[in-house]
């Protein structure tokens, strides 16, 4: 039983992460990554511990919260690595120019990135290690020289006190400043400390109602803070004609595989199909074998997914397209719904509503031309993805899923989010609430760090990588052009 | 008589800068470039007709809207150079690896910047040309592939409404889509228009409340969008005791000459002056020549002027420490306010308020270690100042007031904003709404653009700054290493 954290708790936490933020982000961030190197090593080292602990809280299989944990090891040494090779500083330098073309001379202007303060962690329920405690929002938010503060998620409560235990172990044998990181506990902690002064910043993984008033009290501060939310999405997936005449079946046995994988619980889940009508692929998904239900990830989640199920199978324009044997149990076995494009296009705030767990939507069409208009309707989206052949005309098909959406696929299926240099995983509001961030790879650093630029000054007082000597040797736009 | 832009005018602009994105947005970065430099041209070439509206409407003298002009046309070129250039798309391209570390292979990933639709603009009064019509956020925006709609100004209408055609017949004859680029007046065309769905993100030049209300529009949407607001700043100028000792007599002047630039009314207005106590500066000060009055922007400007003024000089902590013959009248000549920085300190908030004018405070202080507790108590600012020696133990100064300012300077003067790569103009809360972006220099663009992802794609099918061949040139991050 882990008991919500008290007003004069949080009060103290706030003030030691505000306190520590000031030795942290004066921390060079090479140290600063070597500070990441020990909290990755003592969380796999606590892997037997903290494993038993998540299975137990979230239903999850042993596999896949091994192979969680490694991720989320994986992306703090990542980011210790991004400290390290310092593009994610953008430092640019302008040296002084008497006969810049503006009209009156340049100074010398050198602009680098520095961190905000203390952060603000709402973990997710659906990882409970790589989106939560120790996740990608913490990860981003310490390297880049921030105080974390993460809110546990309801769903895994003692695994988050675990694995804050672990986390500030290996920050005090690493060196880092105390009270640089803290988990606190209940809805009440998470909003009183969003709405104090010293915490600038947040990130959010969750549904768009929490999203969004959370979202909504950030902004409501005399003081608003950025507020990085990661709220909904359908993420659509688009199979043309082509495709489905030379693959059909394997992309039907592929999406059963991508939408009932970890029992529907990720945000890039892929809740519609648009298939060619008369071409077999309905016949391939009606007939194919669904996975076992698995259990969700709690009491709460199974409610609403059972809610959401009967709304959307309780539809006028829906029918059971193939469902396990028991679709509103505990656990649920897999459904898939369909419809025709019609009936989408008529009601598609319905239609395309995100339900949380082994359930997706198969659209039937008939001309491909409808799938930019299907495309058109949806909302901000994680992903997009086009099942598609070469040879097919689907440029304008691809605009529109780009405009939509954060990442778009061909061929491949959303779910599983690779972390690296170039993954996005973002995109228009309901998908988060500022689409020019990602939550995922290297950029998420950018979240949680803004511009300074320093004028005129002295060499011994610029931050390193501004020096004309560039004693950290990172990459830079130096008079607008880049030098690595 | 420029008449408030009614209803269905503004539903007419709407759609046809909507449709305009869907063309402009496609089109070419290059060829972008090349209509901004068409825009450029017919700007410099009309500025006979411009300049003497300019004047009439916002007092303002002949030579300083010649160099405004000029700073405006530069601006829009050098924007067309960086969509040449290709830095702005941060292209980033992770080839498939089979062994990344993760734990999973690692699709290929490419990830690009895309504009985000049609965006509106609230121009400022004080920059008719630089922040206004034809200015940096019009300028950005378009250059990232969005429309655009700028709502004028109040304060120079007909300015407004003779910039809008001159671009519109510029674009018109450079081959820009129809319906790219609108101007609209009244209160409630701004207000109308941020509301409506098709308006995907906004920027903003004026003053705290006003910004503030449009921010919480922007937000209360059904659809938040991005709200990029320059709002306010006191811009601090700390004097060390030696630059005081050393070089008092000038700073004095130079302090004298950048308060009353332009009126005072720049948003880089140095507000503020921390000096030693018995330094001699408060005499120099004192019998400094001040410059003339000037008429301020409106009437408007000149009545809230004036009740700042009223208030500050009514403070108990506050007394007259030079000022001109008329410093209430119309046009008002120059202030110089004293007060302590221990009365500073006790009331922060009353004597920290910015003076839109040629008002500006002078703290004296005993003890270099007062500067960090005051630094300390200033709210987000766009720019604040050290003019300080190099043997000056300062580091901790400058470390306060970069974590509040978004340009920290040395032994120079804020105002005059140069248009540069490195340039950051923004800072935290009131500042601007998004200390994250800078409305001025080439990172201006990275507002109204967002990052997608584009996953296992075939060649044809990727924007040209993500295919292998590189087509334009492009530097790019290319698994992980700064490729140029």
């Amino acid at each position: 039983m882990v008991e919500d954290t008290t007003a004069p708790q949080i009060e103290e936490y706030l003030r030691a992460s505000d306190q520590a933020f000031a030795t942290w982000s004066q921390t060079p961030a090479a140290e600063r990554a070597d500070v990441l190197d020990v909290v990755a090593d003592a969380l796999d080292a606590a892997g037997e511990t903290l494993i038993p602990v998540a299975m137990r809280e979230t239903n999850l299989p042993e596999a896949r919260l091994t192979g969680e944990l490694k991720r989320t090891t994986f992306q703090l040494r990542l980011f210790g690595q991004v400290l390290r090779e310092g593009t994610w500083y953008d430092a640019r330098i302008d040296h002084a120019d008497a006969d810049w073309p503006m009209g009156a001379p340049r100074p010398d202007l050198r602009r680098t990135h520095i961190p905000l303060g203390p952060i603000l962690v709402f973990s997710a329920s659906n990882f409970p290690f790589a989106f939560s405690v120790a996740g990608g929002d913490t990860a981003s938010a310490l390297a880049g020289g921030n105080s974390v503060i993460v809110k546990a998620h309801s769903g895994h409560l003692e695994l988050s006190a675990l694995t804050g235990e672990v986390i500030n172990k290996a920050l005090a044998e690493a060196g880092a400043p105390e009270g640089l990181f803290h988990v606190v506990f209940g809805t009440e902690a998470g909003k009183s400390a969003l709405l104090d002064s010293r915490v600038k910043g947040s990130g959010f993984t969750g549904s768009i109602p929490g999203g969004r008033a959370l979202f909504d009290l950030a902004n409501s501060r005399p003081e608003p803070i950025p507020f990085y939310g990661e709220l909904g999405s359908n993420n659509p997936v688009f199979v043309t004609q082509q495709a489905a005449k030379l693959r059909g079946e394997s992309i039907a046995s592929e999406f059963i595989g991508s939408f009932t994988m970890g029992a529907g619980q990720f945000c890039t889940k892929p809740g519609t199909l648009f298939i060619p009508r008369n071409s077999g692929m309905r016949e391939a998904l009606a007939t194919a074998a669904l996975p076992q239900g698995a259990k969700l990830l709690n009491s709460r989640i199974q409610s609403g997914y059972v809610e959401v199920l009967e709304a959307l199978s309780g539809h006028a324009a829906t029918e059971v397209l193939v469902q396990g044997s028991d679709p509103l149990a505990d656990p649920p076995s897999p459904t898939l719904l369909v419809t025709s494009i019609e009936d989408l296009l008529a009601d598609p705030n319905a239609l395309q509503a995100e339900c949380f767990g082994p359930t997706a939507m198969v659209v039937e069409y008939d001309d491909e031309a409808q799938l930019v208009a299907a495309a058109s309707t949806f909302e901000g989206q994680l992903t997009a993805t086009l099942q598609a052949e070469e040879s097919d005309d689907v440029a304008q098909l691809v605009r529109v899923v780009a405009s939509k959406a954060g990442r778009v696929l061909w061929n491949q299926w959303p779910t599983g989010v690779s972390v690296t240099y170039a993954q996005q995983h973002g995109g228009p509001y309901p998908a988060t609430t500022a689409a020019g961030s990602t939550s995922v790879g290297t950029a998420a650093i950018a979240r949680f760090v803004r511009p300074v630029a320093f004028q005129n000054f002295p060499q011994h007082l610029l931050p390193a990588e501004l020096q004309d000597a560039n004693p950290l040797s990172n990459p830079r736009l130096v008079d607008g052009r880049p030098v690595s």
